[in-house]
């Protein structure tokens, strides 16, 4: 692995969930692999979870840290060839992404889509030039359409907590007067369908009509717009709120019944909850569901260090 | 020491005083104390000393340090229970505090009063809703009524300044056009009435009418709206401005007389000049006072070093 | 070397040039140096290459770093002595200085010009405040009027591209639609005049009429208004847009025949194209020329990585 782009730079998925549950055990096992590397973070946007745990797994591998926001610490980058740049951009992502390159072992980019243009969003123009141009290996901090280290985190939940060889995992949009990106979800179905191809779980999407995701992403799962006939027997159900894909960008319904509730998860076969977080209590979720110990949030979100750790660990292995 | 949220966390004042000592004669003595624990700093509020001493006193005790800007790194944080959340704030502390707990060995916390409501301020809402759902030890780097890791560095300087066995400390009010919370003032009233309690100190209150701090924390300090009676042989003087306790956040008055200047210093016993900083040049102290070599405020904030590093020598050591 | 403010700090050019070259053959030789020392980075401004730059030069020499973004993370300073505070300056240089000296043992700081008042900016406010006040040492990380890390990164990399023994270099202004300050094209005249003194380079600067820079800067350097005459027989091409000096801080042209393309570079003899960056492409210099084998912006802000070592660790040679 050289990039972790998306799913398509992953040769080995189980390998990877073994090397991030290996470095939940033993966090410092490999401290020596990263001593005098380092790991420049580089955020267009806001974060939490991603900023905090790709920072501590970099440092349990003996990594430095830098981290930069983009367009607050130093200014906005052009991402488009042969412009002429008299307008509010001051610096090339050409130059950038090389300079960057040249400091750091390794760059970590955050990107939301801008939810404007459809095609420009699912070009995955920051991580393509960024890619190109930095010259040493990229991981993808949630870009336009992915979160890879969110959908490595989720592997690794499921497989500490699944109680059945073959779980049946849900995916279900949630309600929310915002409009959202696709690419927790969109990841999250990339990984679930290959994990259902190798047998390892049984994928169910489902979401009010108009929300149905890109065709690349969604592949062969089963989708229904019937929440009740998704979650019938589920092991866990995944929310999340995304827009519309179809009507690019947009909020079709708010409609309050796809929040998930305790009435919700009685129809499933104990059914732990997950989310990838931030999450609006009693608008995506009820605090009942939250606050039960069906809810694996936290631990979830304490799993992005390790999916983050065992990135790092391939990624600093090859170099 | 679990948590250092006020002194109510303290079970030994002095010995703390002379850790905090200990580690300035000889900063680097307890690297390995620290070795692979991570401490995150949390800022809900810009900061300056307390930003720089903390991550300098953890890196001292061979601690990593992952500082956010919650609202620019990140977003606002939904601190009410039970409520349905459709407006500004993207996440609950219940998950923030909780994940956050999962990456971090400690979390220092910064949220000032936002001085509208005081009875809001007064729960200090953000501080408890961290040591409740963070799942491991909190230290305050202000919170809406109290400075802690200021206090004890106040006390640290007072111990090392002080040419009697019982010197008189004398805290005042100082004029700003600004509303200020009452934080430094509480929490040095907290510090030294179990300070005089202890016979280490004499200590005086002096402010204008209306100036009134709340009684749990002013206690049994006398007070006096004269401020010269205070000062009269006063080996100690702290200033400090804040905005009224009763017409709660008002400013009621800009009274210049207020300021100390060398006329003022006069009336003490060579008497040291005390602020926490940032300080107002000739508005709240003159220029004189604070190029004179009364003026302690350096050493002070200097300070600020070694009762972080004593605070989380400590809450290492109990880990 | 004590303080790196300007060029007026450096005792010996060719050494520091060695210096820089033998840490980007050996990063890691020096991590003692630094092991228990502190940089503060403060700044005033955006920032890209110098942030990372200069953090990663410290981080290889083993010390810990410590960013501060002033007005973000905490507020303005007031730099003027024995004035009444009641504006919006919360903190004066002379405590924030001296306060952060006390964490820090080193203290790197970023201020532009504010291109309004010329003798404000000349006076280099910022710089000589925090030198006077902060009792350790002060690196330039881009003042009002200079950027000596970039001119020594410049050095070192016409040192390593020249392919002649006493190179022609050029200095051309460059269009851009922004007031720009004078500060890089300023430093690059001091080092290259002291550089032409020596028998090391001939320099020449060209600009059009109203762009003259600062007598003192510009010293003997033989100055043009005809860029192709400065161009003939040119090894290194050095592009920077500045406002003007007389007419202070204005944007006098935007004329486009200023800006470096293919056409200009043919009358040098194989001229390299240098840039500090960012650079407006299409704007300033012609994607054909920074795509080009020509350009050497890539090398020369990878070499900010190792000038900032080199004053370092003589910095930290001498504490």
């Amino acid at each position: 692995m050289t990039n972790f782009i998306s799913l398509a730079d992953v040769t080995n998925i189980d390998a990877l969930i073994q090397s991030g549950l290996e470095s939940k055990a033993n966090p410092f096992a490999h401290q020596s692999l990263g001593k005098n590397k380092t790991i420049g973070l580089i955020f267009f946007n806001s974060s939490l979870r991603t900023r905090l745990s790709t920072q501590k797994a970099a440092q349990n591998l003996g990594m430095n840290v830098i981290t930069m926001n983009v367009g607050q610490d130093s200014w906005g980058l052009e991402m488009e060839e042969g412009v002429l740049m008299n307008a509010d951009k001051a610096e090339h992502v050409r130059e950038a992404a090389a300079v960057i390159g040249r400091y750091c072992d390794v760059i970590g980019i955050r990107a939301f889509a801008e939810l404007q243009d459809r095609d420009k969003d699912y070009r995955e123009q920051v991580m393509h030039q960024f890619a190109k141009y930095a010259g040493v290996p990229i991981v993808n901090l949630e870009s336009a359409t992915r979160h890879p280290l969110q959908s490595l985190a989720d592997c690794i939940t499921i497989e500490e907590a699944k109680t059945v060889k073959k779980p049946k995992v849900v995916l279900t949009w949630l309600p929310h007067f915002k409009s959202l990106p696709q690419a927790v979800a969109n990841s999250f179905c990339e990984w679930m369908n290959v994990r259902a191809a190798a047998g390892e779980v049984e994928f169910v999407v489902t979401h009010p009509e108009g929300y149905e995701l890109a065709p690349e992403f969604v592949g062969n799962a089963h989708v229904t717009h019937d929440q009740d006939e998704a979650f019938a027997g589920a092991d866990f159900i995944y929310g999340k709120n995304w827009s519309s894909y179809t009507h690019y960008g947009q909020v079709l319904t708010q409609d309050p019944s796809w929040a998930v509730t305790m009435n919700d998860l009685r129809l499933t076969n104990n059914g732990r909850f997950m989310h990838c977080l931030p999450v609006r209590r009693n608008l995506k979720v009820s605090d009942e569901v939250l606050d039960s110990p069906y809810s694996l949030v936290v631990e979830q979100a304490a799993n992005r260090e390790w999916s983050a750790q065992a990135v790092l660990k391939e990624i600093l292995s090859n170099i």
